[in-house]
Order: structure tokens, then C-alpha cells, then sequence
């Protein structure tokens, strides 16, 4: 079995390979009469897309996205939204060195083990080229959630190299790094160029903070906002953590340390503190939500690496072409863009729970 | 809109509130013929239970379930099975302190955004009772997981004691730390003691490995092992971290460092590490599954905290009563519990996916 | 793989066996604020009991319905509310003439070879008893749906004996027949306790029209309104069948004779007739719906009936013991609760729907 | 809120309107290992195409369909697959007369109150064009139910003529009424050339038989396999009634004469007659399931009718164009089709129940 579809109201569901003619998603569950076309999605693929710099992988695609149904004179109208994108640079030329080896940290050897066999082109289905999917129905998410709620990633931590508590979002999109402050920019590139000569790459925790968030919602016990993003989170290729508000750094100070004050100002609570990241028993406070996710270092390195084959023989792997050494940074957009999906899901299910 | 089932195939419904008449839940997608009575249940919830020692909560509960459905002559005959724990000690004697006052840390503000108004007896709904449930639906679950797949947790992290690499699974449930390493208990015992006579609290690390499990469990895309793992471990009470393997040490070290090298040994597959936690692409690799949930501090303290009436006035609050100083401890049965939940759900879905 | 869920958003889970401690249903999804006591669902309930004439079954169960969760201070909480009726007449005592033989008509056969064995104790889950629960989840769909919307359902054919085209929905309760047309009932009574009197049974068809309806509810493709209800009814015990609108009879006139038209009346929509039932494209229109649901004659009769024993030994069974001649008859409220059911679901989904 | 996937474990949506670029559809849930090709799925499509004779609507559309992912080297992955078929026939070029009318017996109506507006263009989404795609996924789901389980449809009933009891299944397809009886297939010709150039239209029923089908299959107590049915049926554009085995026939008979008695023959139980159309108790017997779809006439008809315009003016309409005379004829497909889509969907939830 597998289980391609995200989401309770507003859901989608992906298909296609790396390799295969093109991926898609169908995005079901969004209202009508909101205005959508092809410009609306197009600049979230365009910051995921490939091949943008050398700190990327180098492969060309133009990711250019098509409507395909449930748009009509440039509005939603409550049908279902195909989007397709045609795979352009589907270089089908050798796999020979790949075909037969199962590539340690791919999911080569697992789709093997409970498929039978799998599509060896590129990482087939586990693909991150899959997120691309991800981002272009965020986009369509963010349509629904509009302009008040705002939703801002970046690359906090970059192996080795941690920010500090500063963050200038508006940099995220402007520099190779994807890195909310632009300081630290020479330092993180001469370290990845490093990286990357070496053949090797390096984990990253990119940070997300959603902004103009209304109280109320999510939803216990089984649907809490910050189980629905753990979920989201932890499905994007190479994530591996995830952690809300304080996270792990609430293990270790005391209770009372930990716990966000309220007050009055203006006659409206204000809470005085974030550590909580902006839930409480699931559901949002109306203070900006705040999560990490930590991605780990890119698998497809020039590094040889130990493996066996798919007949059980030993052997060696060195997984050349083209990849990222850091796939933490293009991770960026889709956090963005599943934080996005989490929360058109869960605004549409609040309206449903209002008589 | 409330959202209290868990599961796909294995999936489980809950209900009731911590000071109502009792609490239930319907575990539903149980296979036929498979042995149960309430014997296989009451030792897990007896882990869980408050009233044990001083570093737990002081309420009494027997937490006595009784089966009302599915199981006939000591068999599961595949109808849902309802399980009731009725509640002794429901003290619904004074709840002025904080009837009108939301506690900083817990669910009443968001609650109260949320609905309107809320049940203001000890939590109502948001309650960490209700893990109890989970812990129950979680005994039924291990039955369909039989012997084989092995589910050990335990606290490797309270406040600022960390455990080192050593575990002894199974010393946890034979003291009151949930510790898998019995010299550092005098520590972790005098320590706790402190935080507790001092009115405060401190979070902690749950660590869980899964033994047995075999390869091919698992779904990409939305229902990854590690992501279904990560909603189940965020939902619960108190949890706001979650990582798999490495997790957020991913990030620092390069990527020949962090990948599961495979050799073949008496002709199967031996991975030579385990940094990636027992998965890949979503899929179990036959590996031990290894997971840690951060816990945060208990926020019910006897610390003054500055909050705000439902009326929208400033006060203080102390919440007195009866507390864990540390709920990460009794988080480490309902962590094996959802393991387990997710677990059979996924063996249950492997199944469906053979012809 | 058992499934004991109904609906979407509003949603409910059932539980328990004929002759087990208890049944019933976890209704999850309701919104809070709603005034909710056992008062509202009980009469409902009474409405379905067994034992109130000759014309039912003789089991004396007073079903009286407690509310375990989810309501706090007489108003839903948001939170799952759990339903319990305990069994008092479960006459445990004899069950030798059906433990080992399949009763032809039942699902004595089929639950054996699906599960292996089965709760042969008057049918236990596969028992009509488990219908109260929907009609105690129905009476708590109706809170939501308020006082606009109103659902009436009466039986318009006993057997041989069929109504014409005038309704009194108002007579329903108030006759032993189910029937909105106290007209015939002295005939329909005489012709039931005949079949009574012979140790038989027949069939019915129940009528309902839902009044009251707002445009708009109902959403293509997979969850048209008349698909879900088709569902619902067919899922009721002894149903066989299930027509919206002129159903089977569209068969037979052209087109024209069975659109209907519109027009304005006092500036507003108004159509002409009502063949299709009141969807359209499986949305409502706004006119009342109307589908009827056909059910077979009761299975358990007195007659003789050839059948085989679990050892698949050809035997004889007559199913003594205290059995509606006419299940159809408490089909009635029946019918009505799952059409709140359903009606409910698509009110909540509706709202989801608007920005 | 729209609602466009069918199925629990094999499970597809749809997406696409008759007048758009193209229509697709994504399968998920397949196994792997299937040997699948675009000619497994073409043949279904063909039997449903329109033109194909004077009695269905001469829109010319090659209906050829390709399948974008999930399958490998002729074999499906287990990733999702995506099917797709672009519209060649989607002539834009008059919708005055349409566009601002609502069609009665069409959703034109629902759809504009439901959704503010709607794609104007031969029906939109609401068109039966969709069900190419649950025909195309039906053509998947027969290569999970393999060559033993058979599913043969037909008419049994044309507007007022109506077949007796014998079927020749195998000639449903070599004539253009769809009917397993050739022997009436002149009075039938001639009977829907008359209704056909009186520019009106009229109903049919369509009988499905599923042979093959292993006793266990469907689910209590809300997946019953005639629940699933029906919900399927009477989601198929112009259905209007569904029933199973006797269905409405079951009303009038005694109770002694409806029961399907056992016997053994060979040392295998043996029923003594299809009363109840292969389901006991929402579960298969193994005998051949049995169930009628009733159509309603098609509603774009020649006669003109009154109605109204989105302006809310009365007004008359017309609807020329290409359009079947009796839509039940081509519905004959869909319903194989769907009756393959629950079927696959009950084999695979079957096969998760076994331990």
C-alpha cells in the first residue's frame, strides 16, 4: 500500500517519478471564486527549482507548471485542481552504476525490500523531486490562507555553522544560502564550496515562522496542529527532527522558566514570552507559530561508500551526478509550503466547526 | 471540529474528560481470533498510572479497564472493541482557583478561543489522562504485533541529566525515573526531589528503540513511517520535539559520516550503523526503530504565574493540586504505547498491500 | 478489518453486541455550544424500542441512553461525546439451536467465514440492536441541523398493501403501523398479525422526505448527497434497496415527463415538481428530498428452513424467540436518524467550504 | 468542500472537466508487480466512448488514455498512477445558449448556488465525461481482482420495455443497447430510434452480476460491501435508485419465500436460490453478487422547458447538441467498472484483516 494523499479538507495527492514524463498533484477541497493561475505557483517552484547555483543540484529543469482543471475564467470553482509539470531533463542515459546497488541513506534498499523491485531511474517515487508537488499545492494553500497569514523559512543552522537569535526573513529568498541573515553569507558559502569540492555534504535545520496565525486553531486530541505539522515535517525527504517552540531546549530549564506569562495590553491578551511556539493543547495561541526541522546531509555523495547489490553480493558505490551538498537549503520553500498546507487544512476545518 | 481517532486500519476513537464519569475508548480494525482480556491491558495502564511514587501525581486512580465489546470466549472476534475506565477520583470539590483563570502552559486559553468556553474541571478534555487510552489501545495493538517486534522506552535525558550511550532497557519500569541505566538513579532521584519540593518542574527525553520490526513497514509518501511516528509522539500531552536516529545531530557532521554502510554477513543484508533510526524513504529497513521525544516542563506549578481571567483581567495563578513534577516520566508508557499504535496500524497496511 | 465509523465531519463510532454488557457510539465532530442532554436524544430512542406492540419484537429493553463525555453544564464541548445504553434483557441462556447452525437470511454464515467464528448470542454484532446507536448519534445530528430542517419518515409498504400519494407525517408515531396514513391502518393490522400469527414476516418500504433544506449541500463527485445516502440506508439492517426522488419508476416515461421546471415565484426559484428528489448533480436544490429504502422480510421466522451447522452438516432451523414480523416497521426511525446522519456531515462540510 | 477520491486502500481521484484540456485520474494503493499497460485500460474506455452509434452522443473523442507514473517496465511500482486522457473534441465554440440558463435535470443549478458561479462548457465537472476516469480505474482494480473474479453488466430495462429473466452476458458488448438478449434488440432499436428523433430521451436499468467472488469480502457495519455498492452506483451520473439481490421486489413475498436455504453438495455449502444477491450481513457469500442501477432519462432533450436564468428571469431552453437518447446505455461500463473499483477495495481491506 501506499498513501499519496495529504490533508482532510484541503488535500492533495502527488504522483509521478523523477524520471517518469512528469509529476503532478490533484488538489481537492479548495472554494471556489478564489482567483488562481499558473503566475500564483510558478515563483514558489521557481525558488525550489534546481540548478539555481553551485550550492544546488545542477540539474535544468524549467518547473514549469500547468492548471489543468478546476480553474475557469481565473477562478477556482470548487472542482478539483490538476497541476502537471513535465519532466524536461529526465537524462536517461546510465544507470548501470546505480541500477543493480542499493545506495546507503536512499530509500533504494527499502522500496526493494517491499516492492519486489523498484524504478532505479534517479530515486523513482522517492525522489525529492516529488516535493516540487508539495510546494505547488502550498501555493494554492496560500491562496486560501491569503495575505494576513504569513509563512517565512530559513536555513538557521548549516552544519556546523549556527546562526544566532537574529533573523531578517525578507534575505531568505535573496541569497544562495536560503539564510535569514546575510552576515554570516561568506563564511556559509566558503564552507559549503568546501563541502562540495570535497564530495561530501552536510545536514541543515531550517526554521519556520508563521506569522498573523488567528486563535483557535487546530484541533484535539488526534488532529493538534503540532502533530499535523510534525507529520508534514517529518515526510519531506532527508527530515529527520522536528521540534516546536523551545523543542528540546525545554528539557533542561525549569518549569516556571519555560512558561509564557499573559498579560493585558490594549485590552487584548498578549502573551509575554514564545517558548510554547504558539500552541497550546494543540491549538494556536494567535502568537506566531515557530518550528524547526533538521534535514540530514545529502546521501549522494562522491565519498565510495560500502553496499551490497540487489543479488546480495558486496560492492562499493560512489553516487555521481548532480546533487545538492546541502539539500537542507532547498528543503526551505517545501517547509514552507507544507506549513501552508497544514494550515488551510486546519483553517477550513475550523470554519466547519463553527454553526 | 474535534478530531479524536487515531489509525488507518488499526485505528482507535477516544473519548472523556479527566474529571467526568469515565473515559473509553473503540479500538476498531482488530483482526479476528486473537487472544484478549483485560489482563493484557491493566499492566500497561498500571505503568502509566499516577499515585506511585512522590514523582509522580499524588491522585489515586485504580484505572481498572473493562472490556465492553468485540471480545467473546477470551477471543477478538473482529467487532470494535470498547474499553471503559471508570474515574474514582474525580475531586470535584474546588475548581474556583481556576475556573476563570487560564494556566500559562496549558490548553484553557486556546480552549476557551476555540469553543467558547471549556470544561474547567482539571483539563477536561486536554487532560493527560486521556493518555491513558492511548496506553490501553496501545495493549490491544501489541497483541496484533505478537512477540516478535520488541517495544523498550525510557527516559535518557531529565532536566539537565543525560544519560550516556548504555542502555538497559529493562531496568525502566523497575524504578520511578523510567531510567534505562540504574546508577545514575540516587542522582536523578535527588534531583528530582529538589525541583519538586521547590514547587517547579523540568521536562526530559523519552527515548524509544523497536526491536523485530521487519523490513518493508512503512508508506511513502504521506504515510512515512518516521512521519505517522512523529504525529503520534507530537499529540501527545507535553511533547514538542521529536526526532528519529541522529536527528537533529544530523546537522554538524558531513555525510560519510552519517550513512548505514551495508555488508553482507551469513548471506543477509548487516547494516554497519544505525544513524539513519531503523528507516528509509519511510520505510523500516529490519533495523532497531530509534526515536526520542522531548517532553516539556510540567506546567502546573506552585510558582506564581502572571495570567489573565476569561473576563480579560490580570492576575496570578499557582496551580496547587496534585502534580508530576517531571510528565515525561509517565510519557515513557504512552510513547511505547503510540509506537505500538502506529506499528500495527503499518504491519495491518503491509498486509493489505500483497496479493 | 472491521469499520464501525460513519461520516466525515461529523462522524461516529459504534460499538457493542446484542447480547454483550452494553452498546454504543462515540459522536465526534459536534460543535460546542449546543444544548445536549439525554433528554434530546431518549425520545428518539423510544421511538425505535423494541416491545411496544405486538407488531415487534417482545425483548423488553428500556434503552435508556447516558451520556458518559463531551457535554459539560448542558452545552456540547467540542470534545467526543460518548453514548452508552446498557443491555438488560441480554437472556444469556439459551443459544443451542443457533450456536452451531447459520439461520438462512442472517450473517451467521458469512461473519463465520469471515472471521472464523462468530458471537452467536442473538446475532451479536451484526445484530439490528446496534441501530439504536445511530439513532442516538441521529439525535444529536438533529441539534446540529436545528429546527429548520425537518426529517419525517413513515412506511408506505407493508407487504402486499401499498399507500397512495397522500402522507400525514404526523400519524407515523402515533400508530403501531409506522404508516402516515391512519386510514388503512385497520387493514395493515389485520394483515400483519396474520403473517404474525403464521410464524412469517414481510417486507416493507420506507418513505422519508427531509424538509427544510438549504441549497447547496452535497459535493461532487465522490460524496454526492444522494451517494452518501445511499450508503446510509443500505447500510441500515435488512435493507435490500434504495431510489431519490421518482427512482425505479424514471424507467418508463421520456424526459420530459420528468424534468422539473422552474420558475419565479415572489423572486425566487421555484420549481415546477419534484421527480428528481430534490438533488441535482448530487447537490441539494433546496425542494425536500424524498428516497425510500426497501427492506426485506425479517429472517427469523418460524417456518422451517433448511440450512447446514458449522460443520457443515445439513440440518433444519426454526428461529424461535422474540422477532418483528415486519422489521421495516422500526426501520422508520431508523431511516430518519441516518438521514440527520448524513444531512448533519454535509451541513458542517458546507461551511467548510466558504472563505 | 468538493470530494473527489473513491476507496479506502485502492483508492483513485479524479480530476478534469468535459470541456478542459484534458481529464485525468491518480490510482493509489496499487500493489506492486502488476503487469499494466495502457492496453489493459484502452478496451474499457472504448466500450463507454461516445459515437460509437446513433443511440449514444456523437461528440467524436478518441478517449486514448496514458499512463504518467506508477508503472515500471510494465509493471506497477506501488506508486501512484496517473492516468490521463486529453479532451480532442472540446469544441468551445457556443455556450450563448447554456451559459446562462440553467438546464433543467442538470446541476446547473446546484452547482451556481453551491459555488457562486460555474464552467459553463457542456457541464463542467458534473459532466458524465468523468466517468471515463472511474471507468479507467476500474480497469485497474480488474487486474487486482483477477481473471476468477468476473463482473458483467447489461440493460435489463429500456424505458418501458423490460427483459425477462434469461441473460447472455457475453453479448451485452456486441450490440449497441447493451442488452444480454439479442432477441429483442429490433423492438428495442426501434423503440430508441422513435424516442431518439422525437428529441427525447428516456430511462434504463442496467443489472450487474460479479461472479467469482470469494465468500468474506465487505466489512460490518459501516463498509458493508452493499453500503459501498450503493454509495458507488448511485454516484454515477443520472442514478437515481440502486438495489441488491430481490431489492424492492423483496417488498410483498412472505419471509419463507425469500430465504436462501443451504445445502451441501459436494462437501461445500450450497445455497438453494439468490434472494439476497450474494450478501449476508453486509459480507459475500460467494455467491454472485446481483444488484440493478436505475437511470433516469437524459435530461438534455429536444422538448423545450421552462426555466430560468442566473439573473433569476424566466426564460425557455433547449439543449441541442450532441447527446445520448438513453444514458443508462453507455452507464453499463461505469457500473462494471465501479462494482471492479469496491470489489478491489474490499479484496485489499480483506487482506489486511488476516493476521
Amino acid at each position: 500500500m501506499s498513501y499519496n494523499t495529504f490533508g482532510r479538507i484541503f488535500r492533495f495527492t502527488t504522483w509521478g517519478e523523477s524520471h517518469g514524463p512528469a509529476i503532478g498533484c490533484v488538489v481537492d477541497g479548495v472554494p471556489s471564486n478564489i482567483s488562481l493561475s499558473e503566475g500564483d505557483i510558478q515563483p514558489y517552484l521557481d525558488l525550489r527549482k534546481p540548478g539555481q547555483s553551485k550550492h544546488t543540484t545542477q540539474r535544468k529543469e524549467p518547473d514549469t507548471v500547468q492548471i489543468l482543471s478546476g480553474v475557469f475564467e481565473g477562478k477556482t470553482t470548487g472542482s478539483p485542481i490538476s497541476l502537471m509539470i513535465e519532466n524536461q531533463d529526465a537524462r536517461s542515459k546510465d544507470y548501470s552504476e546505480i541500477k543493480d546497488k542499493f545506495r546507503p541513506g536512499h530509500a533504494d534498499y527499502t522500496y526493494h525490500m517491499k516492492y519486489g523491485f523498484r524504478d532505479y531511474r534517479g530515486g523513482g517515487r522517492s525522489s525529492a523531486r516529488e516535493t516540487a508537488m508539495r510546494v505547488a499545492a502550498g501555493a494554492v494553500a496560500r491562496k486560501i490562507l491569503g495575505d494576513t497569514i504569513k509563512i517565512q523559512a530559513g536555513v538557521v543552522q548549516l552544519g556546523e555553522l549556527k546562526l544566532g537569535d537574529d533573523r531578517n526573513w525578507d534575505a531568505v529568498y535573496k541569497n544562495p544560502m536560503y539564510c535569514p541573515d546575510e552576515t554570516v553569507l561568506d563564511e556559509w558559502v566558503d564552507y559549503l564550496d568546501d563541502i562540495r569540492k570535497a564530495g561530501s555534504s552536510v545536514g541543515a535545520i531550517v526554521e519556520c515562522r508563521v506569522s498573523g496565525v488567528p486563535a483557535g486553531l487546530g484541533a484535539p486530541v488526534y488532529a493538534k496542529i503540532e502533530s499535523d505539522l510534525a507529520a508534514a515535517m517529518m515526510g519531506i525527504n532527508a527530515a529527520k527532527g522536528v521540534e516546536i517552540g523551545d523543542g528540546f531546549a525545554f528539557v533542561g530549564p525549569r518549569g516556571e522558566d519555560t512558561l509564557d506569562q499573559i498579560r493585558i495590553k490594549d485590552g487584548k491578551p498578549e502573551f509575554q514570552s514564545n517558548h510554547m511556539g504558539g500552541v497550546l493543547g494543540g491549538i494556536t495561541t494567535g502568537q506566531d507559530l515557530i518550528f524547526r526541522v533538521a534535514f540530514k546531509p545529502t546521501s549522494s555523495i562522491l565519498v565510495p561508500q560500502k553496499t551490497i547489490t540487489t543479488d546480495m553480493m558486496e560492492t562499493e558505490i560512489v553516487t555521481k551526478g548532480r546533487h545538492d551538498p546541502c539539500v537542507g537549503l532547498r528543503g526551505t520553500p517545501v517547509v514552507e509550503a507544507m506549513a501552508a498546507n497544514v494550515l488551510a487544512d486546519h483553517l477550513m476545518m475550523s470554519k466547519a466547526n463553527t454553526l
